[in-house]
């Protein structure tokens, strides 16, 4: 369902360490009792870099450290993650922690300190094992590795009840140049009460200029992994990064050219690929919902609505119970107050077994019940809804709502 | 856990048909296929009416019919309410079809057809049987009567799925006149798809000036009904309508001075009891959740906030779970982006097995998890969350969200 042309570039294996001049490790030092717990990326020139950071107003210290690093417009030669423990509402000590932390692996790797991001996913409001978290940065630093396995540790290692990694890694070719970028992502398990948190880390080889690459990954992200949604949840240490540390030695992307699109095209494809699959493996998520709202009056209504049907609670159940409920997708946009006229509106469902219009004009239209069970009853489901009212479109991606979501998130602390 | 003071009221029985003039009638008419299904209440003399609509974009068209009454500044002296269908999403034919219902009752009951509500709630994107509806208007007209029993039939006939029916009387004195408001409501039961809509329907014989019932009745909306929440979702049905038909003969209400307090008074008394039992009854609900936000920099903020705490996913569930999480209570409002510092905040949960403090001065409390569980284990439980950071509060009230919510709405259309 995809639109994206990938014409200018191919996947390839490899990991996050495929781009040149990257390392990375991933490690069980302890945090969690048996899972992989602490990351490691590592990039033998310093990077630039681009962030992003959750927008809710309680940040996790980890993350204060993170963003205080990129606004200073520090490069970044590594970056340190623990799972099991979110170092968020921890206050001065957490953030003390966090930097820390980033010291330790600064001295381990013999860089400079301020090049080190550390981050965290977990339990919300418990203290860092600092004892635990030391001697297992130490120990981890001496595992970073180029190798295809050691990508693959370093990608389970940021996870926490997600049910599989998350990774892609592509290449183009910038003026005869292999260039490669290549991503992981941490969704939203949550069994542990409190765990929170989507990461990203994207690494590439890409010799590109600053507010390019920033410009590039910004726009990208809005996109993305702003156009996904589990459960309307926004975590205190939601955060994106990608490190280009230039060792393609392609000439310089320092224009918005052709190279620029290219690259920027591929970045686009990688993002989308890591934000569904987010979705994909979404807590308790038997389904994964492609929104696309079309022929809206301009891209913020668009977004609006689509957010809205994706995060109804209604429309969610309606998709786990195989239900073409039309009028909750009416009733869920309608609810927002964006100025839009639903008697333009048509509707439509699309999966692999068909499509089926189920609402145009103003009015329901008749439809063959046997057929959208059908549709309703595979994996990936298209909703179309076509406004009819401008040019604006945007593609949004949530998943249903079931009783495994309400399972894993009532279950008492263990 | 309510504060308000009833020393200047009494609770009586007597249900809507208790002040003065009022009549009513539920009756089976055949919408549904075994419960009451139609409901009629009726004023002998035309009443002065305040109302108020769902802001949902998409209104069902016999909404439209009603605001459109309101909106002339007619009286109302009937009101005709089916459930078991919508209305919603019909288009044209729709609205035909609430006139025609308001034209049949009108002739029925020989009243003017501009002073005549027709409201519906169920199914979404169904037209009416009018044949049915017709005959079934008919033959209800008849039934209609002063004594309790019809107060009851008429409270249960605005049903759909919901668990009991939600009805009080309240009787105070208005310089040594009694005088009695009464009221019924329908809550958010769904089990058939697309089925939405809160309704409130309040008589009162007071005598009051048509711009003061306004205000009294508008200012307290705000305060009990526009604060609960069941799933975050607003109907394209919910409606609350006061009828006032001043057959108390109680010296007119004509200024804000201690009589129209008193009204009000009694009358936000009443909202908030409807409210909350709503709430109680919401879908699959186990729990009724009330949160007082304090020490608000303004109401609004306040207000934003106490919704994103009740209507969180993962708060919802972690009070069916028991689970003292309250960092999901600072994450939901974090994520609000509303300016608060959570380093001021103090969150604690109350209920009838004791009461303890999680959350202060931006880090986690040490607490009993034993109290804890004991505390949450009940059926109501109050959320205090205090910023610290001025005047203003709220409260507001919410459920829990659990297996029956995803149940109840996942059904599959029998």
């Amino acid at each position: 369902m995809n639109t994206i042309e990938k014409n200018d570039f191919k996947i390839i294996s490899g990991g996050i360490t495929a781009p040149k001049g990257f390392m990375a490790a991933g490690n069980h030092i302890g945090i969690k009792k048996v899972k992989k717990d602490l990351a490691v990326i590592f990039s033998k020139t310093p990077a630039k870099a681009s962030a992003v950071f959750t927008r809710n107003v309680v940040k996790a210290p980890c993350l204060l450290w993170c963003e205080k690093l990129i606004k200073e417009g520090n490069n970044i030669q590594a970056i340190v993650i623990n799972s099991g423990n979110a170092n968020a509402c921890t206050g001065d000590r957490g953030y003390n922690d966090a930097v820390t932390t980033a010291q330790v692996l600064a001295h381990s790797l013999n860089i400079d300190p301020n090049t080190v991001m550390a981050t965290s996913t977990g339990v919300i409001g418990v203290y860092l094992p600092m004892d635990i978290m030391i001697n297992g940065v130490k120990e981890t630093a001496k595992l970073i590795s180029e190798g295809e396995s050691a990508a693959e540790d370093c990608a389970q290692a940021i996870l926490t009840t997600d049910t599989f990694t998350k990774t892609i890694t592509l290449e183009l070719d910038i003026k005869g140049v292999p260039v490669k970028i290549a991503g992981i992502a941490k969704g939203s398990g949550m069994i542990h009460p409190n765990m929170a948190t989507m990461l990203n880390f994207i690494t590439t080889d890409v010799n590109i200029e600053k507010e390019l690459l920033d410009k590039a990954f910004k726009s990208n992200i809005d996109e993305s992994f702003n156009m996904i949604t589990v459960d309307g949840e926004t975590s205190t240490n939601d955060m994106a990064v990608i490190l280009a540390n230039g060792c393609a030695n392609n000439p310089i992307i320092d224009k918005e050219d052709e190279d620029y699109f290219k690259f920027k095209n591929a970045l686009d494809y990688l993002l989308v690929f890591l934000a569904k699959s987010i979705v994909k493996d979404g807590e308790g998520a038997t389904k994964m919902l492609e929104c696309n709202i079309k022929g809206a009056k301009n891209k913020q209504t668009a977004r609006v609505l689509c957010k809205a049907i994706l995060n109804s609670n209604l429309v969610k159940t309606a998709f786990f119970g195989k239900d073409a409920n039309w009028g909750r997708i009416i009733s869920a946009m309608g609810a927002t107050c964006e100025d839009f006229d639903p008697k333009g509106a048509k509707i439509t469902f699309i999966s692999k077994k068909g499509k089926i219009v189920l609402f145009e004009n103003g009015t329901p239209v008749q439809f063959d019940e046997d057929l959208a069970l059908k549709i309703l009853s595979e994996d990936e489901i298209q909703i179309i809804v076509d406004l009819k009212d401008g040019d604006a479109e945007i593609t949004g991606w949530g998943s249903d709502l079931t009783y495994d979501y309400v399972k894993i998130n009532a279950e008492y602390r263990s």
